[in-house]
């Protein structure tokens, strides 16, 4: 764990490889707040971020859901998530699901897929499963538009408790 | 080397797995225009492409240049490089500056990344070791923003120039 003085003194390339996923497989996230530092704290850290992903067109938003991996879905299977999501979806107990509960959240993140061209994306960390499959099946109700924001409102809470668990939250920085 | 066809048929992991690192280490790009296909043919993957780039705010397109190595710099040294890169630095002959070459580099890419907070970045195919060397000892006069979208521009080449090693430039799809 760094405290937010440590990150501030970090050179480009470390932090970089320390930040560069805490948006899942999106490093420009971390790249492009560079330039904001110094931090004061890991939540003015998280509030860069937020900023910037804000900032993006819709297409760009699309892009950072598309970057995150189905829950359960292959990638899990095959042991080839990133390591950030391996821990978030056990967690929330994904690994731990029934073959029924497995097959009914494959078959609606197919149909979520197809009806919004990219994943559902859910903070893992925030929900155990049954409230995730709850999760899926209502919002697979909403518009496409009102899945885009809240999907990158969930990027949001996953990036925070990523960033949680490489900053200490000193906040008698506040 | 795929046609724009079978580009069209490709599924999302697919895509992302050929057309992730059309821009270095920023598949957000390829991930945002996945909505826009089918494509026409190479030209219009690389205006999309090219749009997408141009509607991200300025962190965002500084990100961009923030994710390209240093040209002959440590991860050159370290054989670091993506595989795009190797391969683009070797086409410039890069890899056989003189010394002295390599410290004039070396020195104006530092003076580079601290006047401007982002790294110089070329379109090495086009351009031979000692037009980059000039180049890169002229853009350092420019102003930031200058800078910004001249790097922006040089990224766009790059970028189609990677388009054409995976897509048959089928000219008669215009």
């Amino acid at each position: 764990m760094l405290n937010i003085s440590l990150v501030n003194e970090l050179n480009y390339e470390d932090f970089i490889s320390r930040f560069g996923n805490v948006v899942e497989h999106c490093s420009i996230c971390a790249a492009a707040i560079w330039r904001n530092r110094p931090f004061r704290d890991v939540r003015h850290l998280h509030q860069e971020i937020c900023s910037f992903l804000d900032l993006l067109p819709d297409t760009g938003k699309e892009g950072v859901l598309r970057l995150h991996p189905d829950l359960a879905g292959r990638l899990a299977e095959l042991g080839s998530l990133t390591q950030e999501s391996t821990a978030e979806q056990k967690a929330a107990g994904l690994d731990t699901m029934t073959p029924g509960e497995k097959q009914l959240l494959r078959e609606t993140n197919i149909k979520y897929r197809e009806k919004f061209g990219f994943p559902f994306v859910i903070c893992a960390r925030q929900n155990k499963k049954e409230a995730i499959l709850k999760g899926i099946v209502e919002r697979l109700e909403h518009s496409a538009a009102e899945e885009l924001n809240i999907g990158i409102e969930e990027v949001k809470k996953i990036c925070l408790l990523r960033l949680l668990s490489i900053v200490i939250d000193d906040k008698s920085h506040m």
